[in-house]
């Protein structure tokens, strides 16, 4: 799900290099029609589906004759995800349109693979219990997730004591507050390590995208927020890190390349798969630097670490105030630093919940963008 | 084994630290009298055996009344490790010494915690052929191979390409190849990471002590030489990492500090043992170098790599050599370069056996030392 967008292309890759192991047999896409009907010309899925119905029609003309289904919409998506031949599911969409998706998934019983982090930032109480009451993995897609992972394999969860998530600490780390209120979008786009997509760029330079990484730590390995710290590192070669209760550290280290945790991830529960990419070399590593983050220039950090010590419905007001405003970002209407000050204006303004439904999640995403649209418009 | 030596001192700290899991039973040293009877009377094990027989008086005499048995020589030490009571045999005595009492030991059944590392250059072929013959466990102690032992940890075997053994570069990393000529005792037993005895401080400083730690890695992870590489990391925070088949490096990070791995070994197989002492914080690895080793100013190392690919009793050979250069140096009878170039010569003259038995190793060990001593001394 979410094939077109930079982790979809990159997930691609790695099923190409494994076409041994692994066959697609559904592609999802929003909106890129021409990419996605390239893709199943490529890969023979038996399905297509188009998110965006409007697409429909030059999605059926591309494929017309090559025996792949074509469908489009929302509905569809949630019920192509239920079929048996899937094992599955590589949730790579944006934002909170991730959650439904994903949620069908797992009640049909496929494995997930997360690229999606904002569904664990959403919802990671209702996701954490369906994944265990439908007996499914979930795997993240994430290079500092990964990272956590790998370094956890074989170790009993009693023996961690923290984890360490790494940052670039993205485009502005040596620009001064002062300064951040003059960034354009271009310089915000720009980031120093990692090609990823327009809204992870911009989360990036405000680093609410390491705050949602904490968010979807606490979830994924069942460590509290203050058991976990952000340490910034502008190399990215080092992806994470886990201290363990006899005072070592185990830490995972890549070029800062998204094909890396995607093998991982498709890999598990058991197998590494082989890459020819590149190694690693000294070179690469030559000086590795590590520091505090600045949580004054970056106050989305300590908002997302104050969402998930309040818990309940607040890191789905966090998110859905955050992707408006970033929305609102890059279409030119805000500044880089009205971010964080429309996000905290929502947050202060949200009735919290504690024990969100997923009826709560939508009301909640829903009135929470409202009020960010109100706070940006008005 | 050697309880009152640098490695030993630290073990009975992490078994008092843990007094309600390890209950140690003998304790062997060599020379030490008034530490050793010390160590028994806070210890209270059921034994305690001197090496050399010339201080068995005297230790009767400080433990006269304590209930602790005490004996003396190595035939003494020889059937003590067969106690039945007796779990895990910490090897922490020095240099060549460690063979005969580990076969020993491996023989009676007991896992090993191996710090002397000369155990498995001198004999890695015989020595893991009776690990697997007896179904023991050899778990290592040594920061490095602590470090990979970790980051093995949970990882399929067939996983692996490649170690990573770090070095801190010794004393001399940042010295001229002509300055080296001229470095005196006390230069090379400065160590700037590690505080270690003094023939391993001197291994440090020519390196020979990362070649052994390449054939110490090969025999205790099945990992050929070509496998293996060394990459210096002045800082000794990083203690050593694992490359596998898809691009991904593990790493093990930690305070330099050999309680870590001592309190690593000891917890095998299942358990981290729990520290109060302090953390690893972002000011201790706040910047981390790396570098390839300048193998023509230590020329020790690719010896070392060298010995073990001609395999047999090459590596004996070497150790021999090098364990008398090493005290010929520390006796003033030598200069710093002098150590290469002994042992150097001495393995280049002495003739190859290829699969050698103890008794090989033991004719071995004493041909090649008296060769050493020769050149040493004419």
């Amino acid at each position: 799900m979410g094939s077109t967008g930079s982790i979809g292309r990159q997930t691609l890759d790695v099923l190409a290099d494994h076409h041994d192991l692994f066959s697609p047999c559904l592609l999802v896409a929003n909106r890129n029609v021409e990419l996605l009907a390239a893709q199943a010309a490529k890969f023979r899925p038996r399905r297509v589906i188009i998110g965006d119905e409007a697409f429909y029609d030059e999605l059926k003309r591309r494929l017309d004759g090559s025996g792949v289904e074509v469908l489009a919409g929302a509905k569809a998506i949630a019920e192509a995800v239920t079929e048996p031949e899937i094992d599955t599911v590589v949730t790579a969409m944006v934002g909170y349109s991730g959650l439904e998706p994903t949620i069908n998934a797992i009640k049909a019983h496929k494995d997930i693979a997360l690229a999606n982090k904002e569904t664990l930032v959403v919802a990671g109480e209702l996701i954490t219990a369906l994944v265990e009451e439908h007996g499914v993995h979930l795997y993240p897609i994430d290079s500092e997730h990964g990272a956590i992972y790998q370094c956890l394999v074989g170790e009993e969860p009693a023996s961690v004591s923290r984890l360490l998530l790494t940052a670039s600490g993205g485009p502005f780390r040596t620009r001064s507050k002062e300064e951040l209120l003059h960034v354009t979008k271009a310089d915000a786009l720009h980031h120093p390590n990692w090609s990823m997509g327009a809204k992870i760029t911009i989360d990036s330079a405000t680093m609410m995208n390491k705050g949602f990484e904490v968010i979807e730590a606490k979830w994924l390995f069942g460590v509290d927020a203050d058991r976990i710290e952000v340490v910034v590192h502008p190399q990215s070669i080092i992806h994470s890190m886990v201290e363990f209760i006899d005072g070592s550290v185990k830490a995972q280290l890549g070029l800062p390349d998204m094909h890396l945790p995607i093998r991982y991830a498709l890999g598990l529960p058991s197998k590494r798969l082989l890459s020819h990419d590149r190694r690693l070399s000294v070179a690469d590593y030559a000086t590795l630097t590590f520091e505090q983050p600045d949580m004054d220039k970056f106050p989305m950090l300590p908002m997302a670490f104050d969402a998930i010590r309040r818990g309940g419905n607040v890191p789905c007001v966090l998110n859905a105030a955050n992707e408006v405003a970033v929305a609102a970002f890059l279409d030119d209407k805000i500044g880089f630093m009205d971010i964080p000050a429309i996000v905290q204006q929502v947050v202060a303004s949200s009735p919290v919940i504690q024990h969100p439904t997923y009826d709560d999640y939508v009301a909640t995403n829903h009135e929470a963008r409202c009020r960010a649209t109100e706070l940006i418009y008005k």
